[in-house]
């Protein structure tokens, strides 16, 4: 038989006080495996539901103690040359597993596979895993740059929107399986496609526990076998290739291969075929250009297929604090809207752990590009040899496990790392290995070192500067090459922030309480109101009077703003090839932050603005502001953007502005037809702003013939002090 | 025994029409080895000298033939179990070597070595290498474009100082030797210091033709022996570091590595302690300030044994069109002059062949370091798997070589890889494999992809740029981390001239003449008249009516631009810490270049204008512009510039305007001191400038404590329209 799972095992957990210290039997505590010994714990001792208020303080310092599981070996009817093996992807972070009260096994790593072999332990033999107290670099703060030094992600040490809470305990799997005696360990399914892309040459190679030969099949998207094979190689003419959804269908083959030996070990796995490529961006080469000249940017527009795309997306965080509780339910919410939105990448932001296999399954299934980074973010990672042993095992597990997905588009190698924050730089070793590991294992996928690299922008992350330029005015003024982080803070909406602030605390929002607990205060130094931005809603709108219009004042901004640097830098295309708005969701219920999606998977109103931004077609106005004064000239460019492969044909775009109710056409601009894939300048309208009563006016581009496209801009006016003047009927400029 | 080299062999060259042409006995010519196939032909068939006039014409088209080289086997007084053995260090370009008319080897490339082992040949059995005709991408123009696609320097294909000659032929030595069984076939030194250079952790490493155990010593640099080791690692305390000459003593131990094994094969060589890193310049973190935010500058600041230096030096070509000619004393004198100089680091340029050990044994005798590139220069260099073999093979031997020296100061991928001209990026294969064999056989020493960086600028490489700035402008208005190339171009001197121009040809010079092959017309489009210069020189001094006023006119320029440039570099640290001008020598007689050094090993004015300006201690001058006018005000910025890692004490430093032998003195600057490695801002000298007969004056520099600090700059003056008047006293400003 091929191998195959026994019943999950009975797990226990007792904290210990030193590595050695001997636990009293009322001191076990059930373990939930996949888990972490802080929910365990707070399942057993009743910790108050660390979402709310203050609570997470409750979980402080757990991560202190050593934690033993336990379970029992099992008791397994093994047919001849059979084996009893324990398997698991990794743990958090560092452990010894103990069989019968001897070490046979150190582990350090979440993504580091590991296996024991217990075919000759007597079934009922204490089998114990001992968890070692996080590790925390001595002499550091109590913040991330503890983990500077480790592969386990730093952002649970704690991050603007992310609480102090350091996870530690067995979140993967961990399988008891029989095995044949020949069995396979790892599959690889790995291709190169001709240039013209009529041909994928396939190479399956195995690992496996003893010599043996194999077969695999090739079956296409509808199940036909295509491949039969009874070697490592062949080809496959005519492959149908893995498209994001946007450009195409993503095509997905299965491959199954099978042991040519007693059992006849099999795994099943889907595939897909395509290349990715980072390119150079339109008119990198053409800078610098005078002398002493310099280099021109690296590459950041991603190439599928031959085909240079326009990256829409967003940066995935870890989805939930504990990665023992995501599962691929976990992702799938959050999945199906990140396609609803339009996105065709996302970034998997180095802070946070690895995702697990069934996020890329997913990704590969809805036809979303993956930008995967490795476990370094804003710290400087040493180049010492413990490190880098750590590090080099570390990745090479990921880009092993991460590789065989048809949705990965490149490596990175961590987070904001050749900034001042971190310090690391080109030399730095850590990085070094990582592009060694990736071109050793996966040549054919982009490496890059960091983001940003020169040319690329990371932030803004507020609706206004500290020189008092607006989210529209500071990215207008933007010459990157890819925006692969920004962001426009929103808060929470009311009815989700009374479900984790107390009723007490919830007007006025003041520092001190929950709400700094869940990052509405103090959370980044260059916003001193952050997230919830207080001061920049009071700057454009006054005192607030209730937490509802609060709430809706912050709403307005986060998706005017959010919106606006999606569709600016689809104006700038094709220098710019890339818009991954800061952040996309969240680990935990947050008042205020960067997000679109509140934890677990509910959009705020930013959500939808953005996937109105990301339509592949839509009328597009470069507004140079947000906030304007009635009487003022009121000036806007009006663009259409299209992202689509196809052309369309010419029609007529009408630009109206409607105030207090009362519409004004201002402009009609008809357009002779909008070329694949092309940012399409047009005329300008230009009014002066009527006095309003309602504070607010919008911009609305309409086209009849494709309603689809339309787009409006809720803007805000202030009274002049002078009379009130009509809108005027605007002219071309 | 230990391995014993045979007599040199006696080797014949013939010429091939096809791979299989027979050669008629008449047909063979001698051959020098190591050499090249051009030389030996060019000496059996009297071709003219290729240095003088268009001679080099004679030489086109030898590398489209095949050429076979003969010798025999030599007969050896072998002892029991020692074998003979024939041993190269690469050949240039590709070839097949026969041993009795059967093919035993085929080989490419001139770094990796190749042996053979001939103890089963008869003695006197005919031996043959026949070389390939030198690769040429198809569909490539005659130029350097045509080497795109192979490990062949590119230089020979022709550059805007070098001619088209494509080299080919066995260009190292060829060795018979007599070895024990057992023997060495490559000794590895490595070491790592501990962070107080307290300690040097030593692990020697052998590879050897069967496994056998082996001592090592150590002699420190007065021959002492310090460690005797009989396993791989060993520690000694208090290393004596090596340092730059400029710096300290390039303290040299040597190892003797000898095999406990029949014959006691035995290597000797002489190693050094340094630890050397690229690190971020000052003030590197504080940029890029606001959002977006993109990176900072990667590191360029050459960090020796934790001190950070100021890298003065240049950009080392090939000394001679074939590699196959040069040795030891080619080096020799190029090599003590760039000590002379006060360089303290050379840029090996990658479109040059990699040089031979001797090179660097010198360099590490003289204190200087070596920043090595691999054979890669600006082109763009596919990611074919047959290109990609080529230099992961070629480059393992290049760094397993120069790893061994302590002069070796950073790995580069090759020359403006980055830039429109090549078009290569950040995701080409060739540099990420070139970044991980790097980083797998010699990661402490850092590696870049290319050079110029981001940050680091290559150019100007004219006194005077097309907007009508002169290199004085340009560089002051540069903001550069590294000046890793720029250059002023200058004649060669009018003794040197004659011997290379044909005399009718001397006066004036004309395109299309002798001039024009090497290289004072035509070489490069952004000069037309490029490197004579003749229009530069004609806008600032009108007509020139001798060949004698035209080379001095010339000078003046290459002198004065080449100082301004390094000193203007050295005012800029320590955010700038590099300044290499292109280039320092040449391989054959130009009329007119960048270089500083005429062939083989002359220097020009220029190389003691950059002496001067390369002093560790000097006074300098920041002057706007090269050219003044009579009446004009002139100002100038006075400057200390100390690269000593030493504190001099105060003093004063006179500024005098000397003007058709009349001196003025402009201003007294008495300065409290000067810190080590301090560049010191003094004050402005300011003077109205008077009516000239000469043309020019100078602004002397001169403090009395230290006259080797003085410096002079000899600056144009045109005459007024206005009436004479005479300097005025200088004020501070």
């Amino acid at each position: 038989m091929p191998t195959r799972s026994l019943a999950p095992a009975v797990w226990q957990l007792a904290r210990l006080s030193s590595a050695g210290s001997v636990v009293e039997s009322a001191d076990w505590i059930p373990a939930t495996v996949p888990g972490a010994v802080q929910l365990d714990w707070a399942r057993a001792r009743d910790l108050p539901d660390l979402n709310f208020g203050q609570n997470v303080r409750a979980y402080e310092g757990l991560e202190d103690f050593f934690w033993l599981y336990r379970t029992t070996v099992p008791a397994a009817s093994l047919q001849a040359d059979e084996r009893l093996m324990l398997a698991g992807g990794g743990l958090d972070y560092h452990a010894e597993l103990r069989v019968a009260g001897r070490t046979v096994l150190v582990h350090t790593g979440l993504c580091t596979p590991f296996e024991l072999d217990l075919t000759d332990a007597a079934p009922g033999s204490p089998l114990e895993i001992l968890i070692h107290p996080a590790p925390k670099r001595q002499s550091s703060p109590a913040d991330r740059s503890q983990a500077a030094h480790v592969t386990k992600p730093a952002v649970s040490y704690g991050w603007d929107w992310h609480p102090r809470l350091i996870t530690l305990g067995l979140c993967e799997e961990v399988r008891f399986e029989v095995r044949p005696a020949v069995h396979l360990r790892h599959v690889d399914f790995a291709y190169t496609l001709t240039d013209d892309f009529s041909e994928a040459h396939i190479t399956v190679s195995i690992e496996t526990s003893a010599p043996a030969a194999f077969r695999w099949t090739l079956r296409d998207p509808e199940g036909r076998v295509v491949l039969d094979a009874d070697g490592p190689t062949a080809t496959l003419a005519s492959p149908r290739l893995w498209w994001t959804h946007d450009h195409g269908e993503p095509a997905l083959y299965s491959v199954e291969v099978t042991l040519a030996a007693p059992g006849a070990d099999t795994v099943v796995r889907r595939v897909g075929f395509r290349r990715v490529r980072l390119v150079m961006q339109a008119g990198a080469w053409d800078h610098p250009s005078g002398f002493p000249k310099s280099r021109s940017h690296p590459p950041t527009t991603v190439e599928l297929n031959g085909r240079r795309l326009f990256a829409r997306g967003s940066n995935w965080v870890n989805p939930e604090i504990f990665p023992g509780r995501i599962n691929a339910d976990t992702y799938r919410s959050l999945l199906a809207l990140a396609r609803d939105a339009h996105f065709n990448l996302l970034r998997c932001w180095g802070g946070a752990p690895v995702a697990k296999d069934s996020f890329f399954e997913q990704c590969d299934a809805l036809g979303l590009l993956v930008w995967q980074e490795f476990p370094l973010a804003c710290n400087c990672y040493p180049d010492t040899s413990a490190y880098l042993a750590d590090l080099d095992r570390e990745s090479r597990a990921i880009i092993r496990r991460v590789r065989q997905h048809p949705s990965l588009a490149l490596w990175c190698g961590g987070n904001e790392l050749f900034n001042a924050w971190s310090g690391m730089d080109d030399q730095s070793l850590a990085l070094r290995l990582l592009n060694r590991n990736c071109f050793d294992l996966d040549p054919t996928t982009p490496f890059i070192a960091t983001a940003p690299l020169d040319g690329m922008g990371h932030g803004d992350y507020r609706f206004r500067d500290e020189t008092g330029r607006d989210i529209f005015q500071i990215f207008q003024s933007g010459e990157n090459t890819a925006y692969s982080e920004f962001g426009c803070p929103g808060p929470s909406s009311v009815d989700y922030l009374k479900t984790f602030i107390p009723a007490g605390e919830l007007w006025p929002p003041r520092p001190g309480t929950s709400w700094e607990t869940h990052h509405a205060f103090g959370a980044w130094d260059m916003e001193p109101t952050s997230w919830l931005c207080t001061a920049t809603i009071q700057h454009y709108f006054g005192e607030s009077t209730s937490l509802e219009q609060l709430v809706a004042r912050g709403e307005w901004l986060q998706c005017e703003g959010s919106k606006s640097v999606f569709e600016e830098a689809r104006r700038q295309a094709p220098r710019c090839a890339m818009a991954l708005n800061w952040c996309y969701n969240e680990p935990w219920p947050t008042a205020a932050n960067n997000s679109i999606i509140s934890y677990p998977a509910l959009p705020k109103p930013a959500f939808y603005a953005v996937q109105a931004a990301c339509r592949p077609v839509l009328a597009s106005a470069r507004i140079p502001k947000f906030q304007w004064k009635a009487g003022e000239a009121f000036t806007a460019e009006l663009w259409l953007l299209n992202d689509h492969p196809a052309a369309h044909a010419g029609g007529e775009l009408v630009a109206t502005l409607e105030c207090d109710g009362r519409s004004t056409e201002l402009l009609r601009w008809g357009f002779s037809g909008l070329a694949p894939q092309q940012s399409l300048a047009g005329p300008s309208v230009r009014a002066v702003l009527p006095e309003t009563d309602g504070g607010e006016f919008t911009l609305l581009l309409s086209e009849a013939g494709h309603p689809e496209w339309d787009s409006r801009y809720r803007l805000s006016i202030r009274p002049s002090r002078r009379p009130a003047v009509a809108a005027t009927r605007a002219m071309n400029t």
